[in-house]
């Protein structure tokens, strides 16, 4: 085993999952002798998030952009590949279809195919639980999968392509699907996803906090650190091999309540802002029973301190500006708080 | 209702089936006041495919390329969409990963965009029996999709987005899942697909049929004028909106025997070239009934009728030099006989 091989490749590894990812393999015994390439376009992450370490090396480009990844593979012999590259906001992928497809979808099959190419041992990719769609709760991964939004339908697609993959030409991989993960390094100023995210910084900014509809709808919100352990496990576990893993947090929680938790942290009571009620599942959240099985049953961080701990972070690291998406492809329904202050 | 709104789009329209809707447009009462768009970048089709008719203006351009989609629907005002364009070749498509998608779903993708801009009253889509996978048989369109190869993949993605788009912003679309479709003006030079254009091919170049495995492989194999009525009829009968149709011949043959019917035609026993066996599903055929129930029983052409009718065509037509695909992506087991000539 020559010392060329013990690379790993994170894709969006500037990002929030990506740059634990990255910190998690720095701490991992199993991973001890191996370096790791961060790629990222840094289109939602940031540099910042990652640590300075001689382990790691940062490297810019774009999954989607077919030379970029061509020439990640053809200067690197990577053994591993964790896959966190895509723009996650899954709301708003109605109107940015083409985008979707061509970020999520395209983007890994550019890696898929240079991973056949080039002999990598394992594949994770992180999926969502936008792939089981409304009303299957609580969702279980032998349930059928119906995604009912373009990136739900992208994050599907690629599950599949590697399934092919693995049948064609022996590509190992890991799929997991976690769900409403947040904590420290999250992109708290992008407007269109991640509600924990998006409260604290408005908080942080002294704003109302948005809620779509009467706030009633329920998520299980996770911790990140509750995640990374099973995913850096999945090449080394036998078990693992092909399979799909939900994993993340059982309890759902309301986002009225999400708004109360985190207007504590700023010893405040939450000013509301209700926005009208869009497309979106109401209760989801989902059975973990076959991750706990395979990687044994992970802590679960309570809210009040998976909470806390981000908020520590946020008010270290500032509040962002709010960057709206500029190219906007279908404009019908789009909701008037995600229009652009240009008057787009 | 001004001129400018009675216009159909037809994708793909200089291809084997597209040509057939444009000739079946031209024939039918209900259209008798639209003009069409025949729209086809000639990747797989060809000009001399189309009648010559002042009811049917020619466009060159590609799905994938969002400017020229988005170029046609902004000099057209346009009703309705028979989106036919893709590159079909499914057992390829494990090996141009990238190209598939982007062809076949961008390209698909890039019209659901326009169309939902545009106000488009009907959308009409032409799926695979490739989006059920293997072992489901017989495929009804109640069986959960496994596909199984990028080709099918691609397939259900543009299936579920066209559900989305339905959802959200109400573009009304019927999908279509031919299956093993033959007769006049298919391709019968692309060597990659297509067993019974690749047979007549071949019987006039006096060259033996190639065929994977011990040919026992069965499949129904339905002649084109078959399934022409019920696609012109979905924008007209509204328990077609919003639904998935199986459409095709009933009868499962097997590809030994179809080389048999085809060698009759051209007064000979098939030499048969056994190549070894590909990854492919052994016995596809559908149930039509929901079909058969909403546009009416269709008459079913016997194999040996029409494979008469497209032999006759092909031998005033010609055979035809089988092209290379020229961008392979990935080379690992790629079947010897796909294979470049110039040694790739
Ligand atoms: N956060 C969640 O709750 C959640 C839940 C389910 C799945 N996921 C998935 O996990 C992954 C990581 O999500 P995250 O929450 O860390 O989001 P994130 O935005 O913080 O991280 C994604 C990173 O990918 C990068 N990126 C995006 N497009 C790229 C491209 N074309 N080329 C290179 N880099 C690109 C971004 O710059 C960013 O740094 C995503 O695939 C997401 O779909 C996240
Ligand atoms: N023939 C079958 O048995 C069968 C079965 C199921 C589904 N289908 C589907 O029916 C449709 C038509 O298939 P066909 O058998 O007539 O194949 P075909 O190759 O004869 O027709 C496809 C046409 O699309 C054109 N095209 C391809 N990519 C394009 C692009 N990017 N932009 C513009 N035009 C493009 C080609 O030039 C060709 O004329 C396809 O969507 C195919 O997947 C066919």
């Amino acid at each position: 085993m020559t010392e060329s091989t013990t690379t790993v490749l994170v894709t969006g590894a500037a990002g929030f999952i990506g740059s634990h990812i990255v910190r998690g393999i720095l701490e991992d015994k199993r991973y001890e002798d191996f370096k790791i390439i961060a790629f990222d376009d840094l289109s939602g992450g940031f540099k910042d998030n990652l640590p300075v370490h001689e382990r790691v090396s940062f490297i810019h480009g774009d999954v989607s952009n077919v030379d970029d990844v061509a020439g990640l593979f053809s200067n690197q012999q990577i053994r591993y590949v964790f896959h966190l590259a895509a723009y996650a906001a899954e709301g708003l992928s109605h109107f940015i279809r083409r985008f979707n497809y061509r970020n999520n979808l395209i983007g890994s099959v550019n890696l898929i195919n240079e991973s056949v190419n080039a002999g990598v041992q394992h594949f994770v990719f992180t999926s969502s639980i936008a792939v089981y769609g409304k009303g299957q709760v609580p969702m279980t991964e032998a349930t059928n999968p119906h995604p009912e939004d373009p990136y739900g339908i992208a994050k599907l697609a690629v599950e599949l392509d590697l399934k092919s993959a693995a049948d064609m030409f022996g590509l190992k991989s890991t799929v997991f699907r976690p769900h409403n993960v947040y904590g420290e390094y999250q992109n708290i100023g992008d407007r269109y996803r991640n509600v924990v995210g998006i409260f604290i910084n408005r908080m942080m900014q002294g704003l109302p906090l948005p809620v779509f509809g009467d706030g009633s709808q329920q998520r299980a919100f996770t911790y990140i650190a509750d995640i990374i352990t099973p995913m850096l496990s999945a090449p080394f576990i036998k078990e693992a091999e092909g399979e799909v893993f939900n994993i993340g947090a059982s309890a759902p929680v309301s986002v009225r309540e999400l708004a109360n938790v985190v207007a504590q942290e700023f010893k405040g009571k939450p000013d509301i802002e209700f926005l009208p009620a869009r497309n979106e599942v109401h209760l989801a959240y989902s059975d973990h029973s076959k991750a706990d099985r395979v990687f044994g049953k992970s802590e679960e961080t309570p809210l009040v301190i998976g909470i806390r701990q981000m908020a520590d972070w946020a008010k270290q690291a500032g509040d962002r500006t709010s960057a709206t998406f500029e190219n906007i492809e279908i404009d019908q329904g789009l909701p008037p708080s995600w229009r652009s202050h240009h008057g787009k």
